[in-house]
């Protein structure tokens, strides 16, 4: 009875469940565009599969077409010109619902095994997914690859076993059988059915399409729900070749291919009516705060699972490796233009300076000493375009030419334009550096996304964690960070970042960034504070997906 | 470092443990008021400590405190004039989130023990909540020691006991260690932190003041949250004692009392002010609609857990036990006078009558049987009393009055007035039976809380069973049910209900009823249709209740 696929990938499985117990080191796909796992000539092929949906209608057979919709604009500058089809909304939820049956009838198992392999499967088409993550967003192509490939496919495996571990606990049925004294018991056969809610929505990003997007994908697939993907219109080719690979799996598998499909919205309403729709029963979204907020405020009938803007910050109160504090706070500012949505937005510094290693450095000196650094980290043109990747929106470029008018606060560091022979027409920024005091807070206490960060000179190190509490409790953060040789200083920002709830990354000066979360072991997003009501993933992420339908009868 | 009370009670949590994962019968409180597990001396104890309350002011020694209040009408006529403090919200609300750390610091098994403590120090309590429970809701002696005391303790325990599991399941720390090929592995350290999301509401309702209220209160403090309770103000006696033994119990294990608090609002707008504080996190909530919507309306800053009104049903195809159908159903129908948010309201009929092992019925024979069985399960004074307590509120007095008028259908049984000896001023009253159309949906498609029945008139048992799925998916229900003798029946009502997200009970005939709903066995609402977006007890219950706060740190 058990589920050909639940078999074939029941070592990993049980892999992954012991690695979501103890959250130490795991992973289920290699980071690294290894030949030996991906095979000789995957990135060539993968190159040329990317190539090939360029300029080309990408078909998906899917009901209610309407005509066909594009758009995307590479950061790179290349031409993409692809068109997805538009499907009308009711349709598309139509058949969900439809499929959903098939998806339930084939139980908790067998759904775990055919979302592992579609994992297995999306992990085949790795540089295929690292082009279009790259091309669409901007990322540098070894971020493309990791985070848009094995890393996003980790994150989606560690949803899918937080839904198996979930479902697994409720058993299929049970006899209920109560003493009755002398008289014979009472007994009942009790069935369990586990079902999903309904339509899932999940709205992608357009900077990390798949990373963001495979935990809620998976999380609502995992626990028998249809699932409608809605990409960011500017990364919608990494959603299409997911979707067109679900698709296929479920096929072959005997499930109706509908219960996982692709909106690709003509207009912003079609994306409205979708959210709001009475079938649709959960929304996971990563995104800004004002379409997040529409979100939450008008999908009442849906659980909203949201990944919002936050204004993620560093405590520098000393340290003892002044240079590696730097040299690792110069690469998490530069790493990918700054457009994670981990990556500090605002270093506190005490007005009199830090202690360190090398002697006491005043407020002005660490800023100058950060400066040199990221102009030291990105002297060398191929290592910037490396790390930096492109601007993906002309949203961010606007910021960044806002933040170099001085008009947020005293410049630092300009950003710099960095030519990327490859790609002639890439946007490519070098990050900002600005200096501003704790009073400037309409300045640094709202998101800037992209490379923009701000040395706020706060009273003392005290004045600089209350601070850092404050501004995560009431704007949000998915990161903050500590440098301190004091244990007491240590354990006072351990505190603040119980009541803000937000992860704390303490004295990293190695090869662990602030902005780096690891799939199997980082918490991404406490669901906590402001930034973000659920994280990658717990129990609390797939635990309100699906629901248990009991039965009763006498035996 | 294992805290006491988590060692004493081991036993009882693996075995509490054990229940939830098989989900067949078992019970930590023995629901018989037996001499031998509960004493002696224990029912007269009981009623004595119920008695000394009357008349009197219920000491809280509760921060802000302004004044007194009271008011509860017993629905057995006697005097109660209890009063309860009233304390100001912001005090309790300062109070609870002070008390929060030193919560948070005993850990996931030390908040186990010391609720399981709580726990069975209620159950000595029992008799003592038992008459506190009938003498304010009006439920029957029987029923309010069970649902009131070892019932609702039970309900308490599956709900911490789900909430040890959700929490266990995080580990305190972990080792990342991640190979580096030929270099020395990234190696890092990292805490996880189970932190409460704030301060937890739990709005109790006035028909079941602690079974209804437990649930939500342990799995909100188990989870590590301050809770204030805010009974209902028919209610507050129940709940009273329950909030003065805890607080005993944490102050006797060095936790600061006022984690946990009682709020008797003298005015509407202090119970608004309290449900939508920014500090309150979550909310509980059982009663009616209108109130449960305006809680999820207003109170955006919280997750609200609500039971709400449904119109519970089932679906009469057939039988092979006319007879003991008739007497389950009168028995389900007259327990409580029809109090219970699992009563059924509404009875689906084929218009053609049913096939019985006594031959076909028609559907005039079925009703007067139904009626007949009722009038019959009546008829002795004693076992009348005893079955239907007592009618809670004025409200449901009027709806009784407005049944029997012939507004909402053809009268098949009139409500009797009952005198009881022992209460002279009870408001006691047997069922009303009404007949109607399936047409008639202004009448039967909505909640009509009390003793209240429609047998209605359906085509034929499809369309009855689409008819019981539309109401359960529009107005919401607890429990739905079928007698038929034809599995291909059965079976499409367990595709409707799986649809309809709504448990059910099949071709009840002996000692359970569709009413009834045991913990660590029955899920007690679904969660999945408008009558509850929540069940008692999943791990979507508890896990989104707390929240992991790491940190992490080179070693």
């Amino acid at each position: 009875m058990t589920h050909p696929l639940f078999e074939k990938h029941r070592a990993k499985l049980e892999a992954a469940l012991g690695a979501i117990h103890t959250r130490g080191y795991w992973a289920a796909y290699n980071e690294m565009p290894s030949p030996k796992t991906y095979g000789e000539s995957a990135p060539d092929d993968g190159k040329r599969a990317f190539q090939a949906h360029l300029g080309q209608a990408f078909e998906i057979d899917q009901p209610g077409s309407t005509g066909w919709h594009g758009g995307e604009q590479s950061p790179y500058g290349i031409d993409l010109n692809v068109r997805y089809p538009v499907c009308d909304v009711q349709a598309l939820i139509d058949a969900g619902q439809s499929a959903m049956p098939g998806w339930q009838a084939v139980g908790c198992e067998g759904r775990t095994g055919i979302c592992i392999e579609i994992l297995d499967r999306l992990n085949q088409q790795s540089f295929e997914l690292a082009h279009a993550v790259m091309m669409t967003t901007g990322q540098g192509w070894m971020m493309a690859f990791q985070a848009g490939a094995p890393h996003a496919q980790d994150r989606g495996l560690e949803a899918v076993t937080y839904a198996y571990r979930e479902q697994s606990f409720v058993p299929p049925e049970a006899t209920w059988e109560k003493p009755q004294g002398k008289n014979p018991p009472l007994v009942m056969k009790k069935h369990f059915e586990l079902v999903g809610r309904g339509v899932a929505v999940v709205v992608g990003c357009g900077t990390f399409p798949t990373w963001n997007t495979y935990p809620g994908l998976f999380a609502a697939l995992a626990t028998g729900n249809a699932v409608i993907v809605k990409p960011h219109e500017n990364a919608i080719l990494p959603a299409a070749i997911t979707v067109r690979t679900i698709r296929a799996v479920l096929a072959e598998n005997g499930i109706d291919s509908n219960l996982v499909t692709l909106c690709v919205p003509a207009l912003r309403e079609t994306t409205q009516a979708l959210v709001t729709h009475l079938a649709v029963k959960s929304i996971d979204f990563t995104g800004g705060n004002v379409f997040g907020q529409w979100l939450i405020d008008h999908c009442r009938q849906a659980q909203v699972y949201a990944e919002l803007a936050g204004v993620n910050n560093i405590v520098i109160d000393s340290t003892d490796a002044y240079q590696p504090m730097l040299r690792n706070l110069a690469f998490t500012l530069s790493l990918y233009s700054g457009q994670m949505c981990t990556t500090s937005q605002a270093l506190f510094l005490p007005a009199g300076g830090i202690d360190t290693e090398e002697g006491h450095k005043s407020y002005d000196a660490v800023c100058a000493d950060l400066a040199t650094a990221v102009d030291g980290l990105l002297a060398k043109p191929e290592v910037a375009l490396a790390v930096l990747g492109a601007v993906q929106s002309a949203e961010t470029m606007a910021r960044i030419t806002l933040a170099e008018s001085g008009a947020l606060g005293r410049l630092l560091l300009a950003s710099r334009k960095i030519d990327n022979p490859e790609f002639p027409k890439a946007r490519v920024r070098t990050p900002v550096l600005l200096a501003c005091d704790a009073a400037d807070e309409a300045a640094y206490m709202q998101e800037r996304f992209g490379p923009i960060t701000f040395v706020v000179k706060v009273a003392d190190t005290a004045a600089a964690i209350a601070l850092s509490e404050r501004v995560i409790a009431t704007h949000g953060a998915l990161t903050a960070g500590i440098y301190s040789t004091r244990p007491e200083v240590i354990e006072a920002m351990t505190s603040a970042t119980w009541r803000s709830k937000v992860a704390l990354s303490i004295n990293l000066t190695d090869g662990v960034f602030v902005n780096q979360s690891a799939a199997f072991s980082d918490y991404h997003g406490s669901g906590g504070n402001p930034a973000a009501n659920a994280s990658y993933s717990d129990s609390a992420f797939v635990a309100n997906r699906f629901r248990v339908i009991q039965r009763r009868h006498h035996v």
